[in-house]
């Protein structure tokens, strides 16, 4: 037999119908169950147990979009939900859909300049687009001879490739002595594990390397702990290489101030190297298109790297994430496997660039396309404008939580997360958790304080969540609520 | 303003479009150049500098159409072109396009099984079907209460997470000491890459902890070696700790022999652990869906780990890598940041699998849909006449070059790559290829052997490549191999 290649016609037929498929789920995934209310092994009991030996056939269409519909769909975990209000949104929308079809499309493999130059041209002038849209200087974009951005899979590549770029960079200035690392504690897991990776922690309890420093009242990176954590590493003959600051922290939105992380690593390091300072502003970041969030990243222009991931809060499908380095070579110095020698000419003019030496994998997609389709439909304007009304419907949440006395606001509200508790304690907002993620209705996670509190989280920013969306979970939490609290002191 | 969201119908309108561009492309890349005939910066000089600050309006998707035509398509290294040659191929499919776009309109994120139930299990079933397509035994399937599978971004991951599991499993078993790691002269630059981002080697040519081992005549790993080099490091104190074999080298398809490296291992380490054996089989594991080529991978069950790419050469759009290993927990105990108290029994029961702590990313994409889809479009028989066709195309074009006698095969064929060059030498052979790219009617790439000899290489396997477009690259490598031959004797 020959291979049953679609044709460019089956293709047309089969994506109008599939496109159709997407359409009708935006239109009604609201009224699913965000939560997915199966059980596991339910699917996996439903799916055959051998692959098909035969193709697929002329009714195959047919058979995947109806699987779509009765297996699929009630498997899932409705991210796109409205009434999603979990972890952070992760945000899909119309143009960046279509810029994944074009990539898949094209097929291109952008490793490296050569085998992709409109992957990597488009990657460059998107990146210093949207530097020059969430404020960040010059010095990080390919306006700089040394500077520049890329696409990463998420955040916790754009740490782990910044802590192999400083710890090389720390090797090379200051020797083979043990190297040593910093965040805050409430860092995002990624900076422990990133740790693990790159072989200087055992595990995620391993701190012979790793320092997690203490925090302040709001829960931001205490400098002056900070500073004092490197002064000891230096004395005891460490490196102090790599310092994560966190814009946005996953737990409460704590904010590490950056101008005084610097200031106490000049102190501190006013005889020795500086480490690299890397900011991770993975869900925050995307605040920075409006003017009137830019305090948050005050300081940023002392930052050796800095990341966010518009696939969370700024409409282009993971993966997103957004990488700008001020020193690019540092990274392919430590991340290119051509040896110097091969290096050529165009690459260290800056006049191309090979995004395979900006990463981990060889291979990368062309996912600029999305971005690009993202800030050509919604311009600056719209995205400015899908974060404020993400901000505005949390300070309305807020205010709820604050005008009823069984609730605590739990934590500084910055953005567009609320954190919130019952009086009653961590029991009865973990049952109050619990009872609303299983109506299906709404779906919050919860979160635990530093002091062990269990606080729930509010996450507004999905695509599709509206102001009804909002008074709706409200609604639901309250009752809920009202019900735990009728059980608790029963 | 509000944000300008796209709406359903609205999605469904720019979505035909595109679809209908896509199918167009399909028709027409075939004409179009397929190295980029592109200047570096001249499609950064065409893009505006600075973002659009107002929303793309009523005519957005002409104007974007028009620029994918006139700004992105000449700027493309066309991968999807039916003379494409180059590198590997980078399939893409009609119904991986079509899985693509449907996992981007869900928009879901499967870090956890909670995040993504129905991602996770049918990634878990066609990772068990695809192990039984290629003929892996249960023992790297979950039918096993040890194993399974999961897709990671590209090879280069594979090993990488693998490496950090072998490193982590041998530290526990075998103490502090330092881990050393082998895998043949002609491995992938990704294990090199690897033991730089694992701190295991301060640059390419590190070699205190990295172990290069010789090979045959055929460029397949000497076994011989291979247990030399690991007796001498445990009479030095090391710790072997990961052994990586390749089914299918980049440069030839050459075969390490995975039988007789498990006997050199065992022979070796008969009393002490034995290393992590990972086994990548990037592209050539596409064929073993062929039991004619299943002699490649005699010897499989004793590895560890094993990997192959349906984004190279099985129809699956970039990116898809397949990852299995049978000892799910060194994965998990090495990669997991939830601390061994807080796991769950569900986790640890093996009845639900949370991709996060098999991967270095947090995020993932519903990338199994692509799969499904390809698996039930083209089933196992329509995917072992892809795989059959490549070969025989490349048996075709090997006997030309046989019967050519300015021509000599540079390497053993084992599947659909050939090797080959100029006798006259390493400057003509790389002239005709730089002629060849030039014209844009194909595109192949060069490798080096290890005596230094340049080679040029014929890698088939498109999606799209039929016989008339391999006898046309023929005709014209044999026309520009005149020129050149011309020029070089003048």
């Amino acid at each position: 037999m020959n291979a049953p290649h679609m044709s460019p016609d089956e293709f047309r037929d089969a994506g109008h119908r599939l496109v159709d498929w997407v359409a009708e789920f935006m239109h009604t995934v609201g009224d699913m169950p965000v939560l997915a209310q199966t059980s596991p092994g339910e699917l996996l009991a439903r799916l055959p147990e051998h692959p098909p030996e035969s193709p697929g056939g002329a009714n195959e269409w047919d058979d995947i979009v109806r699987d779509l519909d009765e297996l699929i769909l009630p498997a899932m975990t409705h991210w796109q939900s409205p009434n999603f209000f979990a972890y952070f949104p992760c945000n899909a929308s119309g143009p960046a859909i279509l810029g994944e079809l074009v990539s898949a499309g094209l097929g291109a493999q952008g490793m490296l300049w050569q085998s992709g130059p409109g992957c990597t041209e488009l990657e460059m002038r998107t990146l210093d687009w949207m530097a020059e849209a969430v404020g960040l200087p010059d010095r990080f974009t390919f306006r700089s001879p040394e500077g520049g951005g890329s696409i990463q899979g998420t955040a916790s590549e754009a740490t782990l490739v910044s802590l192999i770029a400083a710890r090389a960079r720390a090797r090379r200035t200051a020797g083979g002595a043990p190297v040593t690392i910093y965040a805050s504690t409430q860092a995002h897991s990624s900076f422990a594990k990133a740790a693990m990776v790159a072989g200087l922690a055992s595990g995620p309890d391993d701190h012979e390397a790793v320092r997690l420093i203490e925090t302040d009242d709001d829960l931001a990176m205490d400098p002056a702990a900070l500073e004092r954590a490197i002064r000891a590493d230096l004395d005891a003959g460490h490196i102090p290489s790599f310092v994560l600051a966190t814009i946005g922290t996953t737990g409460t939105t704590a904010i590490d101030p950056l101008g005084p992380i610097a200031d106490a690593i000049d102190r501190a390091c006013a005889e020795s190297p500086r480490p690299w300072l890397h900011v991770d502003a993975a869900y925050a970041g995307s605040a920075l298109v409006c003017p009137e969030f830019r305090w948050m990243s005050e300081g940023v222009e002392r930052a050796d790297s800095f990341c966010f991931n518009p696939h969370k809060w700024l409409l282009t499908n993971f993966d997103c994430d957004l990488f700008w380095t001020r020193d690019r070579r540092a990274l392919t110095d430590a991340l290119s496997i051509t040896p110097e020698y091969l290096r050529n000419a165009a690459t260290e003019s800056g006049g191309v660039i090979d995004y395979r030496d900006w990463q981990i994998p060889l291979g990368r997609r062309f996912r600029a396309l999305k971005l690009w389709f993202v800030m050509r439909h919604y311009g600056l304007e719209g995205l400015r404008a899908h974060i404020r009304e993400g901000v505005r419907l949390a300070e309305l949440f807020e205010s709820w939580v604050a005008g009823d006395e069984r609730f605590e606001l739990a934590a500084k509200r910055t953005l567009s997360l609320v954190c919130f508790r019952l009086r009653a304690g961590d029991a009865a907002t973990r049952d109050m958790l619990d009872r609303v993620n299983a109506t299906g209705r709404a779906f919050l996670t919860h979160a635990a304080l530093p002091d062990g509190q269990v606080i729930a989280r509010m996450a507004i920013g999905a695509t599709a969540t509206r102001e009804r969306h909002v008074r709706e979970a409200w609604a639901l939490i309250s009752a809920e609520a009202e019900r735990v609290l009728a059980g608790h002191s029963a």
